[in-house]
């Protein structure tokens, strides 16, 4: 495109880096930005570097917060026997927002993927097996994604802290809530009808 | 949303406020940012704010521009007597894409919307004036949105500068290369066939 700044070019190629923003959406949101004021401007940006600068992970679960342990780490309303693997924070967020789980987290910062280069070691996973280590979790609940990956994922960390007293369990796996039978895929039926659970009217 | 962090929570917010981002994408964004490293953060940061405050406005004919003269007036190879009024720097860089166009531009700023508590004072309507008063301009093409705004700016413009002497004219409505006389509106297609032009094989 021609641009009649290279300052707008220069923040429009910015934007375009960012995950699904092509650079038509790029510069509807520069030009947005632009209009409005210088103040609302520097707290738009402010507000990435300040979060850059001060970000910290959590050392007990890996998950982000503002302080040296976050606030369900710290929470003595927690179970603190029953800890959720999930990939990262969003997931928290997920599981948090249905407002059904007690446990404390281990978030991982990832999948096992070799095809985009990231392995074990890349991951949270050390930090799992030394809180596995202490004696103090008896069960794993493993919330990662359906995919690939996560399954990956999932056979390596059995795999690491299979030996000790607990209890692994996954995320159950089949129709969602207003899923039709008729439109649910092969593999996602197949396990729902084997993993039937007792009517509990 | 249950944020395990005030900062993320205080950068998410900032990237909701921009137009077409929901909670959800601007957490995607804010997370993918906080994954690159500081000196691409500081570099996105800092071509936003850059923008604001060194952000000119070309004197002649309002478009965005690094110097005070944008690089359009300034070419000596445009043609001084063809000047094409548009909305925004959008519609400049889509007529520049096209590489059909050789006049200059006037940019208005916006349209005249009372809904939105737009005025022709909050546009840069005067300024044109002045700019057909010095007897430069032979031609004023309108190149504004087929929208009730775009109608109502074209309207007032023309009263403002009819009585000087030059040609007046508004950018062809009709069908679209590519378009379907069967998919087409009414209004559309009854223009189009009131404004045939002679074939020219």
């Amino acid at each position: 495109m021609h641009y009649s700044s290279r300052l707008l070019e220069n923040a429009v190629n910015e934007f375009s880096k960012l995950p699904g923003i092509g650079e038509k959406t790029a510069l509807r949101l520069v030009l947005h930005l632009l209009a409005q004021n210088t103040e609302d401007v520097g707290k738009f940006s402010e507000s990435l570097t300040t979060l850059k600068r001060e970000i910290r992970y959590c050392k007990n679960c890996g998950n982000i917060s503002d302080q040296e342990i976050c606030e369900i780490c710290a929470s003595p309303k927690r179970n603190r026997e029953l800890v959720c693997i999930v990939e990262d924070t969003r997931d928290v967020m997920a599981i948090e927002n249905t407002n059904q789980y007690n446990g404390l987290y281990h978030v991982l910062g990832g999948l096992i993927s070799p095809m985009d280069g990231v392995g074990p070691s890349d991951l949270n996973i050390e930090q799992l097996v030394s809180r596995v280590a202490t004696g103090e979790i008896k069960e794993i609940v493993l919330a990662l994604n359906a995919t690939m990956e996560g399954d990956t994922t999932i056979f390596y960390i059995n795999k690491k802290i299979k030996d000790y007293p607990l209890v692994i369990s996954v995320i159950a796996r089949g129709i969602s809530f207003g899923g039709e039978i008729e439109y649910t895929d092969e593999l996602t039926l197949a396990r729902s009808i084997a993993t039937r659970v007792p009517y509990s009217g």
